[in-house]
């Protein structure tokens, strides 16, 4: 008890003194969940200081990522940082950034964006009970302003259908949000009803009463559900100014403030800090995996037919018999993603995540960092709605692989709710990502292979329909490279296409030729990074320039990732095709016409340039205008 | 009852005659619904099918988008639409898409991305029963599937919180997902458990009893609070061998399939339809309101230090006074976007959606369905949140204003989790959206003073931190305009910038110029429509080219606005410094700095070039290196 006391009273001290250091943060609400996180360290967090990524740790997630000057007060206390560093706190170069990242190794997942916190622990939790078994905790630190966030709920309803007892989620119900009360005030059992109605355990305990924080950790221990402890506190406890008044969010104490509060809190400068260093759980031998089968990759007849979905899906199955840690999540979608094919061959790694995207992502940057190797998948479309899930991933500094299936007009009658035309933006803005796009069966399984090992984020963007296989089932195709299908010593432009636009290029390149237009055709299968070398060449070598034909958007997708190649040089003449009018249900070869993104389109937006810049061939010469637009 | 069995059948011979005719489609998505919609139709829904857009009409929206082919057959049963026209499902240039959208005119807000239409609903509640009192009732149809979605639950919060009783939301439990079985099956008790802990009345009904329907709703329509009706069915209900069989979603019958289903379903062809119309509210009179004050429109003093954030809550709180439809929703941060200042002046538009941007955009998007024009703010890094909302928003060709504060990684300290470093390349790839960027309050105030009768989705960047006010209160800035802000006759290199670095820029062109070496200052605050013509005078008028510079990720932002620019065209030289390191936690000096952004790496980019493309002025003549990067 004296102990929870006094660790209590330095993780106060540490949080205002590091954030008045700082000169800004969010002190008052380290010190709402100050009474919280002593008893959790003193009496219940299994961790090794030494080696905190051991599999075996506990793990603590600040989703109230604001809180941070707390979890790096914990980290001192726990012996693991000197006061010196934690007074860097908010300094350039410092770990000990305003919310946690992993730059700091004592956190493994970024938090700051509010209602993620649950679903990270949500994602380990489902990898190590069902594929390790190992005995260890989630302890997740949740504010109540973020119980607004749909994605809690997400997290609350998986961890409670997988019965996901491991996890135990403190939620500091200081009642003050940024602005103002929260919703619900301190109607803990409002929040507690909740958390039953999605099949969790729950109580409400005074936030500040140490033994009734220890009662409840002890409880949630021994418990056969996820627990929720609501914690009833007060931002700014333990200081008198500032315990449960409003206007103190986000801001910290003057020096002369500080020096208050510190006084109140019988802080004696000089005074040697405690140090309680938690015990570490037992790190069970691992048990012996099955022995993984060697690797035979599919492959596909050329000039057969097959969708690039299909060809993910046959690749991951194969990546998975040779790979243990392969695993697959699903947007309930498994039969349109073909991840079912995975499904099938590794049912105990696949991971149905039901409707609800922002939780699949985010349990894959969970997973993903207890070394499982995930790859999600969804219509591409339906990755926007978790596009924040997969930008703190990358601050997460995640591997993690991402499949949209489903993309642009060219699905056809279903229309433009299911059509992913925005997902190439959405993808190459993310930080250090890659960004795939296949426009071949073979292709895909090459690039999918990659992906396994692959460090940071890397979208796969696949084709609903099937579109005939172009290379042979040994044709490598290197991240951040091209294939220039077709070329001639005299081509007149170059067209730049990346999945189902290849194939229409290819049929424009035909038509072209027929007519002795010669013309170049890329198929830029590495949309991010992108292969400059070879659209420099194109460009010099093509009179009549670049043109882009892509089934997304004409804003951040391929014409964009081309444009960026030529930075710090003259760009060619440089023409987009793309998705420029609002599609609605059509089949897909009137979609792809619609749209202005077929061989027809192409050839129309060459034949111009080619009379332009070279005589026609007698033959075709003069009248060669296409029929009607 | 005879005719809500009749009516019943008809639409399951409908929607199976629609979709089989069409050749895809989810018809037994629909014949799991038809006796709840039949009841509705018949019995309570009322609605003037004579003019669709009556504020006083009951809404009916189809969160299960994919059942769409049972709502346009009601609409045959209510006889707005012909039986040809009904054939015509997903035909291209028919209204009847494949989900339902606007373009077909008893649909106002597009579906399809599940989990959204109970949170158009509840923005539309928000709206009518605060402000205009209308006594009418929102109907919503949910799958159950998209009970998996964490935006559910937004709105589930948000329509108990407001006691929002005029929405009632029926659940079409068919515990068949489109990949087998939902995560609760039909497990009733456990949805009805969920919504009253969310502060719903909820009743488990059997949802092909049309008497215990009909109670249901009679319940609903008397009761004190939003109710959910959770109705047991089974997909493909009515035809023997579709009824609760796995392995039919999304499959639309063969003609044979469809012939033996019709038949047991008692078709015959050629028999005249019912026809059940509606019956229409009363239209009440609007009652009067207050008048609008005459426009009054902020304006700061050049060369003073104000936010941009500060000036768009300025100017929309003047916005507000002088037009009434106004409405503003909040992510529970307007203290730090200032959309606090409309709060103050005008409570009862001002709508707290707390941390919930999901059901904040499509709150938005019910909202201007029936007339109110809504801003809706945030952070802009948490608007990533709600990009599903957004895109789905283009489909409903909502007027929808958004606002992101937060930009870049000039906040400083809080580090990248608060950074909106991918917001520009998000709302770019928007369909038909206009991206704004302001540097000076004065601009910001007549940018946001613009939006309110755009229509369509409109984006408006801010700035956390004070800038100097660079134009006049008068300037004007027409959207798709630009500025330039310096100029010379010899201009060597032009340097593109929005938002902060417009004040970098001007700092660099000083530096240069002291240098002799002459730059152009473009602040090109308008990203999407972009201003061509000056882009292009600049690209031929400077030698060296254009320089952009972002504080914002490289992908998808300014520059591949201003690369987009040159679409059909030779590019001049571009290049591009933007935000490409991942940053921490640092000052917003430091911040700049290190990401490359700031007015030294501009003069460090430039500098090379002006030594190239001209003699330096004999004062900095040739020693003119600046200092040590």
């Amino acid at each position: 008890m004296d102990s929870w006391n006094e660790v209590a009273k330095q993780l106060r001290v540490d949080s205002i003194r590091s954030t008045t250091k700082a000169g800004s943060g969010h002190p008052t609400s380290c010190l709402s969940a100050a009474d919280l996180m002593a008893v959790l360290l003193v009496s219940h967090l299994r961790y090794d200081v030494a080696e905190p990524r051991a599999l075996a740790n506990d793990r603590l997630i600040f989703s109230k990522g604001h809180a941070a000057p707390l979890l790096y007060s914990m980290l001192k206390a726990a012996g693991a940082v000197s006061d010196a560093e934690l007074m860097t706190l908010r300094r350039m170069g410092s770990p000990l950034e305003g919310h946690p990242v992993p730059v700091f190794p004592y956190v493994e997942v970024a938090t700051g964006s509010l209602g993620q916190g649950l679903a990270l622990a949500v994602g380990m939790a489902l990898a190590t009970q069902r594929l390790d078994r190992v005995d260890h905790r989630l302890w997740v630190l949740l504010g109540d302003s973020e119980l607004a966030e749909g994605s809690v709920y997400e997290s609350l309803e998986a961890a409670g259908f997988h019965g996901l007892k491991n996890i135990t989620a403190i939620l500091d119900m200081n009642r003050l949000g940024q602005r103002g009360f929260t919703m619900l005030g301190w109607d803990g059992d409002a929040y507690a009803t909740r958390a039953r109605a999605f099949g969790w355990d729950a109580v409400v305990i005074d936030g500040h009463d140490l033994a009734a924080i220890d009662g409840a950790y002890t409880a949630a221990e021994n418990g056969s559900r996820p627990t929720l402890i609501v914690a009833r506190t007060k931002k700014g406890a333990g200081v008198s100014f500032l315990e449960d008044h409003e206007g103190w969010h986000g801001r910290p104490l003057s020096r002369d403030e500080a020096a208050r509060a510190l006084a109140e809190l019988g802080f004696a400068s000089g005074a040697p800090s405690l140090v309680v260093r938690p015990s570490p759980r037992e790190k069970s031998v691992s048990k012996p995996r099955e022995a993984p089968a060697g690797l035979e990759l599919p492959g596909y007849a050329p000039q057969s037919s097959v969708a690039t979905r299909v060809a993910f899906g046959d690749a991951l199955a194969a990546l998975g018999a040779a790979d243990l840690r392969i695993v697959a999540l699903d947007g309930e979608v498994a039969n349109s993603t073909y991840l079912d094919r995975f499904a099938r061959a590794h049912p105990e790694r696949f991971f149905e995540m039901y409707i609800a995207e922002q939780q699949m992502v985010s349990a894959a940057v969970g997973m993903q960092v207890l070394g499982y190797k995930p790859f999600a998948a969804t219509f591409a479309a339906f990755l926007t709605r978790a596009f924040d899930q997969v930008r703190m991933g990358s601050l997460s500094r995640a591997t993690l692989n991402l499949v949209g299936s489903h993309v642009g007009v060219s699905i056809g009658e279903d229309g433009p709710s299911q059509m992913g035309l925005e997902d190439l933006a959405m993808m190459r803005s993310v930080h250090g990502s890659v960004v795939l796009y296949p426009s071949c069966a073979n292709a895909t399984v090459k690039l999918t292979a990659q992906m396994v090992d692959r460090q940071g984020i890397t979208y796969l963007r696949t084709t609903r329909e099937k579109t005939p296989v172009l290379y042979s089932a040994t044709e490598p195709f290197p991240i951040g490279g091209s294939k220039v299908l077709r070329r001639s010593g005299h081509d007149l432009a170059a067209i730049v296409a990346a999945g189902i636009t290849v194939h229409e290029a290819l049929k424009a390149h035909a038509e072209l030729s027929e007519r002795g237009i010669p013309t170049r055709v890329i198929d830029l299968y590495s949309v991010k990074p992108v292969d400059r070398p070879t659209l420099i060449e194109a460009a010099r070598e093509c009179p009549g320039g670049l043109l882009v034909v892509e089934d997304h958007h004409p804003e951040g997708g391929l014409a964009d990732a081309v444009a960026e190649a030529f930075d710090g040089m003259r760009a060619p003449l440089l023409r987009r095709l793309a998705v420029r009018t609002m599609p609605g249900s059509a089949t897909p070869e009137e979609q792809l016409r619609a749209a202005g993104i077929d061989a027809r389109a192409i050839v129309e937006a060459l034949f111009p340039i080619a009379e332009r810049s070279a005589p026609l061939s007698a033959e075709n010469g003069g009248d060669g205008r296409l029929g009607p637009a």
